[in-house]
């Protein structure tokens, strides 16, 4: 039996209930899994119960007033340090929103419930961006486990498929668009609208975070190649090493040029020598140069070439997944929990 | 100490030799892997060594005489199935041309080794795709581990991505351009070469088979699709289950129509309800539709969505990585050989 205490309950957190809701009998008949989430709180309210909490009940409740807290009679504040390091669990999942000032609040739940020896997923890249190595570090020392498979590629697993399945295998450097809102207003400019137009048409959908320089000024991009790079390449970097400009200052004129020239302009995050984030152009028959919200990465190896893959960089449900995913490692990494 | 037998010294064998070579310290250093060729055989002669065969004065026996018989002062014929079934050994590779008739000489090497104790790792595809099912029963039954992580993909880790990086996620169909020198080939046609043309091109570069039926009949795309059949959908299925047409009938015109639609004509191999491989058209800008000599297959998952991976499909490098990587995972399952 797995217990978990769940950070945040926005699309993230609710689309994981749902899936732990459908996939419960599969998950345990295939892979030996039992979980239950004892404890859940957003910024607006909590709720608890060690014997489990009924998920289909705490979903109709956000859905009916917004707000988790009315899932008991009485309605409880929340106070996540105090769940975090009261309640007995075993794995914290952390969905809050990502910040690159301090992290906050996701990186104290973070170190809370690794101190006190609870494995954590997170899907929240602000805390590895400011300080992956020492969080690493944290979670050696207090022999836990950190995953964070949905910080990159949502869920596609990109992390995985550049560590294991590459593994006997050398990787020299790697370039990616790795933020989808960018690659889905880039792509909107190439089809004719300006830069104005295509953020209105995008914030419109739903893709632009609601501080609209993360996606922007290419500080989501940057997050990601700080996960990378420390992942994949044993660097020791955070997001204050990441050469970074954002796709502010494209304009209709540098797209037509690209394309005169075969190319798209793309915001690549780069892992070479430097690491860096910018607007560049990229040929169009590059595998790389995917439209709309998808991502790409390409991996440069020693002995198998270039690989790219591609897929949908975010989602409720296939960051859901991946959370599912780091479930399932720690289980057998761990061996019982 | 890992005691291999290497079936085949061609381009691929070759490759793995140099790659041994080059990489033995850093293997030993972070894998543990040490590996020793203890017997090489190919259809003209064999080199033996139970104390290890020097790989430098191998190749440099091939590369003078063509044929590595002579590496012995007395030139030795071959006996593949001798030496598999008399040398003391760990592991046998089998790097023998693939054969769509009746797989052999792989499927006795094959065969005769699990039945010995031997784990095997083959790049062969030929018994694979006539008796997938059987071999993995077989290798169940004389518990040893039998691993083709280079038949589908070269170097690109295509059937770990979706059985290791997707765990937990269920694969409901896949499509993908499985064979590099027809894609080669249609790529060609659609610069404005004819099918005759652009099949002498390919032939020039070294692109197509021996037998060229392979490729154009679409024998290798049907292979690789009964081995992800098998591993990654379960299924349990033969070359014979395939609906197979290859690209001898594509015209100009049809490519030409194709691009009107903004769509290129490509082999595709698909899994769906059917497991068929044919001609089809595929949207430009669609991330399967790449170009070149280039291999592309796209999983449509339940949860996250399509993913797409593109990469080399052959070469001796990439394949003898591969080779490595299934090298590895034997001994990490295995535990100690």
């Amino acid at each position: 039996m797995v217990r978990i205490i769940l950070c945040g309950f926005g699309v993230v957190g609710q689309s994981f209930a749902k899936l732990l809701l459908s996939r419960s009998e599969d998950l345990y008949a295939k892979h030996g899994l039992k979980a239950r989430i004892v404890g859940v709180f957003d910024s607006k309210g909590s709720a608890a119960s060690s014997a489990g909490i009924d998920l289909n009940r705490l979903l109709e409740t956000k859905k009916l007033y917004g707000n988790i807290a009315k899932y008991h009679n009485k309605e409880k504040k929340a106070n996540g340090l105090d769940m975090i390091n009261g309640m007995e669990a075993e794995v914290l999942i952390e969905t809050t929103p990502s910040n690159y000032k301090d992290a906050e609040p996701g990186m104290s739940h973070i170190v809370s419930a690794m101190k006190r020896g609870l494995h954590v997923v997170t899907v929240n890249k602000g805390p590895l961006a400011l300080a992956f190595p020492s969080l690493i570090e944290l979670a050696a020392y207090n022999q836990v486990q950190l995953k964070f498979s949905g910080t990159v590629g949502g869920g596609t697993p990109i992390l995985d498929y550049a560590k294991n399945s590459l593994r006997g295998e050398r990787i020299v450097s790697f370039q990616g668009i790795l933020n989808g809102t960018t690659n889905y207003i880039l792509t909107n400019m190439a089809g004719g609208m300006n830069f104005k137009e295509a953020l209105s048409d995008a914030k419109k959908k739903g893709y632009v975070e609601a501080d609209e320089s993360l996606d922007i000024e290419g500080f989501d991009a940057a997050a990601k190649l700080v996960i990378l790079a420390n992942w994949i390449m044993d660097m020791k970097v955070t997001i204050m090493d990441i050469k970074r400009k954002g796709i502010r200052d494209v304009t209709t004129t540098d797209i037509t040029n690209a394309r005169s020239r075969r190319s798209a302009v793309k915001l690549i995050a780069s892992c070479n020598r430097d690491l860096e984030v910018s607007p560049r152009e990229i040929p169009l028959d590059d595998p790389l140069c995917v439209n709309g919200t998808l991502n790409a990465i390409t991996f440069n190896s020693e002995h198998s070439g270039q690989q790219t893959i591609i897929g949908r960089g975010a989602g409720g449900m296939e960051t859901a997944s991946s959370i599912l995913r780091d479930l399932l490692d720690i289980k057998q990494e761990v061996g019982k929990i």
